[in-house]
C-alpha cells in the first residue's frame, strides 16, 4: 500500500492540496554542496567513461579501510537494494528459503517472490521491544534455509539489534551455515552503536550491506556498497557486467568526498534526527500511544489499540497527512509508521493532527 | 577474452607501455560540455532524491514523441545492458530459448546463461555480407523459442540488418508468435538509414533497446530506454523498483540535453567516425583484408585466412595495439575487431602495425 499512499499523495498535491509527507524514507536535508561539486569536478575531469563493474579503487580501499576489510571485499552498487537483489539473485535462484524477521522493509521478500525463493518471516513484538526471538528462528529453519536477513537498524522500527540478540542469531547461523545478509543503512547515523555483522568474522562469511543514501542525504544518486567474501564478491562483479555494468565514476567520487567529510556530515545529520525524534517521542507519548523510542533515524512505529491502520492513513490523508500503515511491513494492523523527514515545526503541526485524528 | 585483453592492455600500460586501445567500445570523444553543464545544474537544483522507476516524464515524453510511440511505452534503464537483462528476465526466467545471430555482442549470451535460459546460435557469414539466411532461422525455431535478439547496426560488423531481410524476420516471427528484442544502440550514428523496429507496430509487440551512450558519448554515465508494450514497461518498472530503484534524475536531465542537442552532436559524432572508418577500409583493403565497409561505427571486423585470432591479438598487444579476437563474438577465428575509439592518426599507425604483423 506504500505506492498507492504516495501516488495519492501525489495526486492531492497536483491538486494543490498541502500534504505534509511521512510516509517516505527519504531525508528532507539536502545533497552537501561538497558532494556534489565533487561530483561536477568529476564529470568536467572526463570521468564519464566505461570503467571497472567492481567500483572504483579508490572508494573500495577507503570504505575497505573503514570497515577493517580488504579492498577486494568490497564491492560498489547502484544503491543498496542491488546489494541485497544481487546477493539474493546469486544465492537463492538455485531455490531455498530465507528468513526476515518482521516488521520489515518489504522489497526483501519482493525480491524472493521476483527470484523464485520462499520467504519465511519471523515475527517480532513491540511488548518484546522488537528483539528477535531466538528459539523461535531455530524453529524456523529447516534444510532449505539459504539466508537470514538482518534490518540493523530496522525499517520501520528504527530499533537497533541488541548486541546480545545478535551473538545469538550469528551463533545459530554459524552453526547451521546459513549466510546472513545484514542491511545496516541507518547505523553510521544511528543514536546509539550498532553492532555490525562485519565484528563478528574476520573472513567476511556474512554480508553487510550499505548505501549513501542515509547517512549522506544521496538517496537519489544510487550508490551503495556490498562488503563480502571474494567468491561473492566475484560473482556479483560479473553479474554487474551483464547488467548495470558500472555505478558512474563521478558519483562514485562523489561518495568518496563524502566518506572524507563523514564526521561532520554525520554528526549534523544525526543530531537533527535525534531532535526530530525526541520531539516526536514527546507527542506521541502524550496521545498514550505504544512504541519503542528510535535508536536511528527516520521513523517511529506507534500502535494504537483497535486501529486499522490502512482505513487511518487514507482518512489522515484527506488531513494533509501522509503515513505508511503498519501492514506496509508485515501483519502489523494496528500500527503506523511515521518518517521524520520533514523540517521540524512540520513535524509538529503533523503529529498533533494524527493524534486528534486517533482521539 | 576480452576482459583478459583488456587486463592485460592497462597492465602494459602501468608498465609505462604505450598501447594504442582498439579494443573497446567506449569513444574517445568526451561528452558534450552542455550535457555536463545540464547535470550539474539539475544537482544544484536538488535533482538528488529517490525518484520514478520508470524514469521523469520529461524524458519519456521526449523519447515518445522521437519514437512515435506514447510516453507510457518507454521506461528508462541504467544503460542499455539493463534493458536486456530486464526484459530477458522477465520474458526467459519461466524457460524456453532465444535466438541470437552471430557475430554477436556476447552480453546477450551471458545474460541468458545466467537467467537459465538457451542460447541458439544463427551463424551468418562475411560472404553473404552477413546477412540472416531466414530459412535456416525458420529450421531454428521450436516450440521453446521465446525470443529472437538483433543487434541493429551490430556489434562488430557494424552492418545494419537490409530492410527485407527485417521484413522477413519480423514476418516469421509474428507468425510464429515470437517477441524480437531489438538493440539498436548504434542506430542514431549509423551511416545509413537503419530501419527501426518500432517501424512494424504501433502497438510495440517488439521491444527496442536503446542507449544514450553510443550517440552522444555517455557511455560512463549509464542510461538508455526501453520502448515496448505496457505489460512488459509495468513489469520493468516493478524489477526497476526493487534493484536499481531509478537512474539518478540528473543523469536524466543530461540526457533530455542530449536529446535536444540531438541534431548537432549526433552529426558531428558521425562525420568523425565515417572519416576513421573511411580511413581503415582504405588501408585495410590495400592488405588484402576482407570486410564488409562499417555502415555504423565504431567497428571493423575483417578476417585473414589461416589466422589464429587469439594468440594474433596476444602478439599484436605486445606490438603495442588492442585488438579483439573474433572469437569474443562467436565461432569467428579467422577474424578480429578493430574499435575506431582513437584519433586518425594513431589509427593510421595501428592498422599499419596490424598490416604489418600479417604479413
Amino acid at each position: 500500500m506504500l505506492y498507492e499512499i504516495n501516488e495519492k499523495a501525489l495526486k492531492l498535491e497536483s491538486q494543490g492540496k498541502k500534504i505534509i509527507r511521512l510516509n517516505l524514507g527519504d531525508p528532507d536535508l539536502e545533497t552537501p554542496p561538497e558532494i556534489i561539486e565533487a561530483a561536477s569536478e568529476a564529470m568536467k575531469a572526463g570521468k564519464t567513461k566505461y570503467s571497472s563493474a567492481y567500483g572504483e579503487m579508490s572508494l573500495r580501499t577507503k570504505l575497505a579501510e573503514i570497515h577493517g576489510v580488504k579492498p577486494e571485499n568490497v564491492v560498489i552498487t547502484p544503491g543498496s537494494k542491488w546489494g541485497v537483489f544481487s546477493t539474493m539473485y546469486l544465492l537463492l535462484k538455485g531455490g531455498g528459503n530465507v528468513i526476515i524477521p518482521t516488521p520489515y522493509w518489504t522489497a526483501y521478500s519482493l525480491i524472493a517472490k521476483s527470484i523464485g525463493a520462499n520467504v519465511k518471516l519471523l515475527r517480532t513484538e513491540l511488548e518484546d521491544e522488537w528483539e528477535i526471538d531466538t528459539t523461535r528462528l531455530r524453529a524456523l529453519i529447516d534444510d532449505n534455509t539459504k539466508m537470514i536477513i538482518l534490518n540493523n537498524p530496522n525499517n520501520p522500527t528504527s530499533k537497533v539489534i541488541d548486541s546480545k540478540t545478535l551473538d545469538a542469531v550469528v551463533e545459530i547461523a554459524d552453526r547451521k551455515g546459513i549466510t546472513i545478509l545484514s542491511d545496516e543503512v541507518y547505523s553510521t547515523i544511528a543514536f546509539k552503536k550498532t553492532k555490525s555483522i562485519l565484528e563478528y568474522d574476520g573472513s567476511c562469511k556474512h554480508i553487510l550491506c550499505n548505501s549513501f543514501s542515509k547517512t549522506f542525504t544521496m538517496t537519489g544518486w544510487r550508490v551503495g556498497y556490498l562488503i563480502a567474501n571474494r567468491e561473492l564478491v566475484e560473482g556479483i562483479t560479473r553479474l554487474n557486467q551483464i547488467t548495470i555494468n558500472n555505478v558512474p565514476v563521478f558519483i562514485q567520487e562523489a561518495a568518496l568526498k563524502g566518506l572524507e567529510l563523514h564526521k561532520k556530515l554525520a554528526s549534523e545529520i544525526r543530531d537533527e534526527y535525534k531532535k526530530r525524534a525526541d520531539m516526536a517521542c514527546e507527542i506521541l507519548s502524550k496521545a498514550s500511544l505504544c512504541f519503542t523510542p528510535p535508536e536511528a533515524p527516520f521513523y517511529v512505529f506507534p500502535r494504537h489499540s483497535g486501529l486499522d491502520s490502512e482505513k487511518f492513513t487514507l482518512d489522515l490523508l484527506d488531513k494533509g497527512v501522509a503515513i505508511a500503515p503498519g501492514t506496509s511491513f508485515g501483519d502489523y494492523r494496528e500500527h503506523f509508521r511515521i518518517s521524520l523527514t520533514v523540517p521540524q515545526d512540520e513535524i509538529r503541526v503533523a503529529l498533533d493532527k494524527i493524534c486528534e485524528a486517533l482521539e
